[in-house]
């Protein structure tokens, strides 16, 4: 096999493959794709990016990495009430590349566009001295009116969440090897839910019309909840033992390898959180809390447990902290 | 001044004013952005990435960044004949990046939004532990059925290009300081032609439903125009002695400082290049030469010279080169 490929090679052999269902997508062979808006509908559009020893892990296979860096971007998609559509896609290759890594992470994401219902448009292929890093920009579609914003909740809604959070932070501490958890199930369990995140697309779709606000779990509950209760200009009560935990998390917590914090401020679990007005339900979320009025100089988010209020800073959570001088402190 | 600054604080402080003319973008503060496509409209959507170091000279200011990255996107909008209309942006910055140099990449970008009738949407900004890299997806629109692609170039047809070419290709030369240009004017001439490319945007518009077939030069003129034989599947003869080209690269050819080869496959021109029926002609763009019927075995791009023909392989050019083993040779 040819070991030496040009940008043309790349893009005929394994990108052009990943955009053959749409023909708006020119096969990759233009300037620019041509996408069609169906009459009724918005685009939607978001931006994730990874970064190789950022993001993932720098040897974490082709399969878990083609899986966050497409998933990350759905989960946007599916906090809008969208559906998944088109999206573009630009890497930046290191020199030490490897022509079978690629070839696993197209098929992987293969894989995931037929799962999702998403196919590649177009993008861009580069070399960089840099670590492997991947943008994506997914669009989606949903019904004229009916997005999910963070900007309508109100005071009196409640508050829910689409599924257990902390595992994902769980996980990663796992493989870091911070945290040892003797049953292998558990730990399987929370290292796939960081590698292999679900897009809440079905529910996301279910909220048009019910929620007054909707976000994914990226950067942590308390964090993504204080977002939408900055864009709502109030503030939410959540209730730390209506908090739905996972064993794996149950077992870490109750065994003191994480703290509780891990739970409310962990990121990547891309879980809903979303708001409804009282006596809208919808199956399978778990009702956590509440939002009220914000007053100067409350805090966004508080957790009650055990009948005692606890403040988090809003900011608490997976921070991209970028400084003018010196090593920035976390991305 | 704060010289610390959350993702948050970045986002609020320099994009969101970036965004502030478009009501989708939601401000910045939400998951996704929403863009309405007119009706009778295709969508375009193009992706470039640059590089520090790469694509772009490591200490270039920011305002040749904010230029070139924008631009050559633009450029992708103008190949299509269409309009510009909203873009993302995914920063990836190192840990040694400056507030002062972000202030004024975004005022620059600022000012060609405003020049070129383009808004932000979205984006994402990570820290990387290598360059500074910056991926733009921009979104044009074009009415339904008039965008211009590379594939219907046709036998008999002629091939014109918008302007001067090997300008930016002199022009990084004389930044390398590989080549000294005594007259201060037209080194300044060939530098501008790198750092500042003019999309070609008026054209592009004036082109619809006239050229056959149109892309721009980012790779070189063969390099771009042997893509439009390719996908038209026929071939074309370009006369050497009709290249439009400036003083500056007249000059440095005479004294013999860069060879003509740097004329047909110096990329980063970004002139359009496009085929039209014979007695279709456009103000201010200069035919070049012809589209001729393909045969197996022939190069797709042939040049007469002096009467002569010279033969170039279709791949001359600025080729992104990555190799599965060892380093990528260009990219």
């Amino acid at each position: 096999m040819d070991n030496t490929l040009s940008e043309f090679d790349l893009i005929s052999r394994l990108f052009a493959p990943l955009a053959q269902d749409y023909d708006g997508a020119l096969a990759l062979t233009d300037d620019a794709a041509l996408v069609d808006v169906p009459a009724g509908h918005h685009l939607v559009t978001t931006t994730d990016s990874l970064v190789a020893g950022v993001h993932f892990l720098p040897h974490d296979p082709p399969e878990t990495v083609a899986a966050r860096i497409l998933r990350t971007n759905l989960s946007d998609i599916a906090a809008m009430g969208a559906e998944p559509y088109v999206y573009t896609m630009a890497l930046s290759l290191p020199p030490d590349s490897r022509l079978r890594w690629l070839e696993s992470f197209t098929a992987h994401l293969a894989r995931d566009q037929k799962r999702f219902g998403i196919r590649l448009i177009g993008g861009d292929t580069v070399r960089t001295p840099g670590p492997l890093s991947i943008a994506i920009t997914a669009l989606g579609l949903v019904p004229t009116d009916q997005a999910l914003t963070r900007g309508r909740a109100m005071p009196g809604d409640r508050v829910y969440v689409s599924g257990t959070i902390g595992d994902a932070a769980l996980g990663l501490r796992v493989l870091r090897g911070e945290v040892q958890l003797n049953d292998p199930v558990l730990a399987k369990y929370a290292t796939d839910r960081f590698h292999f995140p679900s897009p809440r697309l079905n529910l996301g779709k279910q909220l048009r019309n019910r929620a007054t606000a909707c976000t994914d779990i990226s950067d942590g509950l308390v964090r993504d909840l204080s977002n939408i209760c900055r864009v709502s200009r109030c503030r939410a009560v959540i209730h730390w033992e209506d908090l739905p935990v996972s064993d794996a998390c149950r077992t870490a917590l109750s065994q003191l390898l994480i703290e509780p914090a891990v739970i409310l401020t962990g990121g990547d679990d891309y879980e809903l959180v979303f708001t409804a007005p009282k006596g809208v339900t919808v199956d399978g979320t778990i009702r956590i809390g509440e939002i009220e009025s914000h007053n100067p100089g409350q805090h966004r988010v508080s957790v009650l447990k055990k009948g005692r209020i606890f403040e988090i800073g809003d900011d608490a959570g997976y921070e991209h902290i970028w400084r003018d001088t010196g090593t920035p402190d976390r991305v």
